[in-house]
């Protein structure tokens, strides 16, 4: 089944506000198995808003409208819809009833303008509001099923989620989807391409792969197309099983989550802590473990050592070790590491030193050149890195690959 | 003139990424003077594309596409856009000889897949991408400049900004824009609307005022036409001369830069160093100091002290304090801010503890309460903050309002 987003609204069109309705709307209709061909944002007048209409018009089995339903413009959007679909506007006694209930609960006397929000096109069916004063409004027309709904975040939610998708499967019965995401880190997408190329070929035609890049980390996302549930995900688990034998230490994760998330679970679930030392990266390490609600279970603190003092007089690197390896050396790195994790008495201690830039490089060190050290009581592995030329970047891919070199010590340990 | 936005992916169809790159998009041609008419999302395959291309063409000054341009199969824009504006996919040797380059500066070996990235219709004129491998390219048809750009937000913007914009300003002769960017921290929009209401009525009709608000900060941006350069930028200088008598305090910076940049600028021309120790924080404001070049001119380090036994060891926190005032409080943030100044034998030292959230809260300290102290050899300033209930949002606002306790502190030191 086919299905297309319409937003309405001149803010998404000055790039004022980022339109997330859309990205939600779009996700919901793929798990619920329709193929969106089109997201559109539209300006709030109603020759866009006809136009928009128009070409989804007979082509498509399914067309989401949000935004334009707010008290204040309800003349374009209720008026576009009226005219474009027939009817007039009434004022509905089911959607009255339910706003002057809305604002008894709150204590509240409804306004002239709230009760506008009763007033919709009679050729619509009703979709109940169960957090707001605006209904939702389902038309029908040359076989395609048109649904408005208010762009305020959890009003929409809450009527796709309760009202709209138990209606639809009452409507549709279509193919479904199911989606897998595997994520990768430290093997940039044309690598990953080429090492996963036989997988990736022999796919079968009812599955389709996407490579999704951010800094330091690919996302590989599998979607199937079938009839059954249990079977879709059982050959997507098969798929997954095969490519995990392909890139072992690449994957991290079989869902969509971020190392940090990851490293947590992992950390949680083996009952083990950790600490970090930072010198280039200047505390991003430990801003990203810490975006993590619950983190102060296993994480203890950090040094950052972004003077070279602070590395001699907080975590014992000799001036030796500065003259001899340079601040940027595995020496450095794994004394960091080590001191770290005895200093905050943790199980782990994870350290980054590098040339971030876009000064301090040299011939045999330039801007991207990084040392990762990652200790346990047991023993401190360490890794170089040439990341490239730009210092956001460099210190995200030190970030992703540290805690992906956290999250093969914590597996080994 | 008008203008209309395409981007190419299935990842965004099935809400899998939010699409920031039409916002940002949309903004900046809204500031060089274009009206946009259409923000539409298509598929990646050649049926979608040439239908939205045909959408456009003839009846639209210019078209931007984003996305649909990586190395790997999933992507056919390419192969699309050379059937529809005509002439055949060649290697082009300009991008093939920037990719080696790219390639050589990093260490790394161009493989066949990258090398594919210099494959481009004949038929385009090149935007050279200097941050990535995937060149912009522009097509003209029936009077509409198509112009195709990489999804990856740097890189797109990098084109836009350094390529596009003055590509287009030979193409096209609008009236001439000129714009200012104002910074204020700690005034919520609404307030800060309320205070400049007067100045801002007061604007002559050819300057344009839009707030921008981040967590923590807004961004008052006033943008000019007219036909002289000078003339218009003494008009925007004079605005806000006015403004800054309104708002003194709250006004950091009279260009578009942080107050991580903005700090840094003060403490080198104020030949002073600063260190920081945080908590709930957990080594943002670090990460957002350092994320300036050259800071490490005058930042030397952190304690991050998350688990309350590195307050103790590291911050001479006594557990007098954290029994009698709490973890979050007064005492216990000047005793890590100037504990951090003498670690790490700074001129300043910055401290932050709060309750982030999700847990941890109590009726007495709800999570979003916060202290700040900022230290000198003189004194100790400190302030408490009651913030919102979401983590990541609280984070922000505490290193936006750490940054500006800062820049205050140096400016009275």
């Amino acid at each position: 089944m086919n299905a297309a987003i319409i937003t309405i609204g001149d803010e998404i069109l000055i790039g004022q506000i980022v339109d997330t309705n859309s990205a939600w709307i779009a996700s919901q209709l793929a798990l619920a198995g329709y193929n969106i061909i089109e997201i559109r944002s539209v300006s709030d007048s109603q020759n866009h808003i006809h136009s928009a209409l128009k070409a989804f018009e007979g082509n498509t089995d399914l067309v989401v409208l949000t935004g334009g339903l707010g008290p204040t413009r309800d003349d374009t959007t209720r008026g576009a819809l009226a005219s474009y679909f027939g009817g007039t506007l009434k004022e509905n006694p089911e959607v009255l009833h339910h706003i002057y209930t809305l604002f008894a609960a709150r204590g509240m006397k409804i306004s002239e303008t709230n009760r506008l929000q009763a007033v919709v096109p009679d050729s619509c069916e009703i979709l109940k509001n169960r957090s707001g004063t605006a209904p939702g409004m389902l038309f029908r027309k040359s076989g395609t099923i048109f649904v408005s709904l208010p762009g305020v975040p959890y009003e929409l939610k809450d009527i796709f989620t309760e009202e709209l998708i138990p209606k639809l499967a009452d409507i549709f019965h279509g193919p479904l989807i199911v989606h897998r995401t595997v994520m990768t880190q430290g093997i940039p997408e044309s690598y990953l391409a080429a090492k996963i190329q036989d997988w990736e070929l022999s796919l079968p035609p009812n599955v389709k792969l996407a490579y999704l890049p951010r800094p330091g980390i690919v996302r590989l996302r599998l979607t199937a197309s079938g009839k059954d549930r249990n079977s879709l995900a059982a050959e997507l688990a098969q798929l997954i099983d095969k490519l995990l034998k392909i890139i072992p230490d690449e994957v991290f994760a079989t869902e969509d989550i971020g190392l940090e998330a990851r490293c947590g679970q992992l950390l949680l679930d083996h009952h083990k802590t950790v600490a970090t030392a930072e010198s280039c990266t200047g505390g991003s390490i430990s801003s990203a473990i810490t975006s993590v609600p619950g983190s102060s279970a296993y994480y203890k603190g950090s040094v950052i050592a972004y003077d070279n003092s602070v590395k001699v007089k907080e975590l014992g690197v000799t001036p030796e070790m500065l003259n001899n390896s340079g601040a940027v050396s595995r020496e450095v790195a794994e004394q960091m590491a080590n001191a770290v994790r005895i200093k905050m008495d943790t199980d782990f201690g994870v350290a980054v030193t590098g040339v971030a830039g876009p000064g301090g490089g040299s011939e045999a060190k330039p801007v991207g050149y990084t040392w990762i050290a990652v200790a346990s009581a047991k023993n401190c592995t360490s890794r170089n890195f040439l990341f490239g030329e730009h210092r956001g970047r460099n210190v995200e891919k030190s970030v992703q690959a540290a805690l992906n070199m956290l999250r093969i010590k914590i597996l080994e340990y």
